[in-house]
């Protein structure tokens, strides 16, 4: 049934369109009453539930929708293989978008998403995203969606997360129990809560191991996804930060772009400077030096995001209101030759 | 309307399902007479064709189905992203699944698409793939169907392509105009065409220097997209056939682990060997020394490869009959360091 419709029909009637959508569904938790008004009003605006066999008698599409920041991108990537191939032994089908780390294009892919009539949504946040109302529309409307990766601690529902505070306190504490005393690092912007995190970890090991933190070596990059701003971060800590003998970047792209730029300034690593990614990234092991890292495992971060949407799918069509679980993928930092 | 029921009323009518469907469809190309046959025998079978408002009045879905043999896969992944975005732009979602280049898994993986009417499908054939009745079906079932980088010139349908044969032959050629004198070629199995038409290119490159071929140093890959394949290869290179001086790798990867094993044996590039990928992978920026290899646009592919699919179904709609056809997308010679 269209949006449009069940729109129409909850108006009509001064009900959500959640309970609609239930009601037509013959959920358990909607009373008879409301179920014979919204199945008389459907009738009436032409839409017949009991014509379209299957697939208007449960009202699945057995088909769930992902919007994903980026597709060419190593760890994304992995995630929505793992969502689609878990996804396939359950019978779903998954349609995928990629919101360009665009809040607006987030918010019309939700609809778009919603207009097919897809059972549940997974939703990584783009980077710009920082109102949340496109989503809790969504969840008041009972429709189930799973935030994975980039989330917000102000939206509640089901999320699927790494400990990103704790994987950079480890990648931090490598830098630091291989001798680096001054460590730099490279974050994201502002937002979103991996970039919060993985500064936050950062800062947390210095402080547990008596390193004063200095903002003048913390640097912003504008696109994590960037190799260029990676070089562009070697350059500036080159010229004006000689002092520097470690670096930690939040994503192996910056690593590189660092590492690469580093070797052409003839500066040794892991000698002179140690380099510490994130991700562990295909590239991170044709560098030279090969570089460490931290594993973030995407394929896994997939499948429990899938799995926990099925879940949530089948609780909302029994009228279970389960409580909302955050599952976290555990890291390990992989120690190569980018670092001592 | 589910595919079984198009089948039944199909085998019933002794028609086939591709009338039912443009017959259900109202399509110029169906007489009257078998139009009202066939709806007659719909609403017996309780399946009601204008009830279901818009989406049964046009028995579209606006959603496509992508099959693609690998995600998490430089190239690849720029093609889904090019097929996403342009499919976004005309209002069409696109489901995409993984054949993992399993013919099994490709042919199952259809029938699914099919089961969820998706409006058109996108194929790129799996390694193992060399019979294809279960894609000659669907085409005779008048489901628009494109298939892009992986064909075979067996199957009469619509396709999208690079000429692997002229990009081969060009990447050869640039090693012979750099000195190479004693061409190594990594090639993957006996199909699909591009490991054919790779080769190919390769040979007649070779015959038009009047370099002889010799099938000694030609090598297959158990999996063209395995780094450890490659160094593999470099091992049997550096220990019989000490006199090659250049390599031509059918994939980047395949180029990457010669590279990376080469180093590691202290052969130096591209002084003692020259190497040269293909596809232009964000990998062969980063290697040291930086990879030269054969550019294949994968987005403008993805674009492509929906813009004709979109065309045929109109044209399907229209019972209109296109003749097909196979769009070639221009490739480039990247120039890095790992040549002379």
């Amino acid at each position: 049934m269209s949006k449009v419709t069940l729109k129409k029909i909850a108006e009509t009637l001064g009900i959500s369109t959640a309970t609609v959508s239930k009601a037509l569904k013959d959920y358990a938790d909607v009373s008879p009453t409301t179920k014979s008004k919204v199945k008389a009003l459907a009738e009436k605006l032409n839409f017949k539930p009991n014509s379209y066999a299957q697939s208007l008698r449960t009202q699945e599409s057995k088909i769930i929708g992902l919007i994903i920041p980026q597709i060419v991108h190593h760890f994304f990537a992995n995630i929505i293989l793992g969502v689609i191939k878990s996804a396939e032994k359950e019978g779903y089908l998954v349609i995928t978008l990629q919101s360009d780390e665009s809040y607006d294009i987030e918010k019309e892919q939700l609809e778009l998403l919603l207009d097919k009539n897809v059972d549940g949504i997974l939703l990584s946040l783009a980077d710009n995203t920082v109102r949340y109302k496109h989503i809790s529309e969504i969840i008041n409307d009972g429709i189930p969606i799973v935030l994975y990766d980039k989330i917000s601690k102000s939206i509640e529902c089901n999320k699927v997360v790494i400990d990103d505070k704790k994987a950079a306190y480890n990648a931090t504490k490598h830098l630091i129990d291989s001798g680096c005393k001054r460590i730099a690092h490279i974050r994201g912007r502002l937002k979103p809560q991996t970039t919060i995190d993985r500064f936050k970890g950062y800062k947390e090991a210095l402080k547990a191991h008596n390193i004063p933190f200095d903002k003048s070596i913390v640097f912003e990059a504008k696109n994590i996804a960037s190799f260029e701003d990676g070089k562009n971060v070697a350059d500036e800590i080159f010229l004006n930060h000689k002092d520097v003998d470690g670096i930690f970047a939040m994503t192996d792209l910056l690593a590189t772009g660092v590492l690469v730029r580093l070797k052409e300034l003839n500066v040794k690593i892991p000698k002179d400077i140690s380099i510490m990614g994130f991700s562990n990234w295909f590239l991170t092991r044709i560098t030279t030096p090969k570089l460490s890292t931290v594993d973030q495992p995407g394929y896994k971060m997939g499948e429990e995001a899938f799995k926990i949407l099925f879940e949530q799918i089948n609780n909302t069509r029994k009228g279970i209101k389960a409580p909302y679980k955050t599952i976290e993928i555990p890291t390990e930092v992989i120690i190569r030759d980018s670092t001592k």
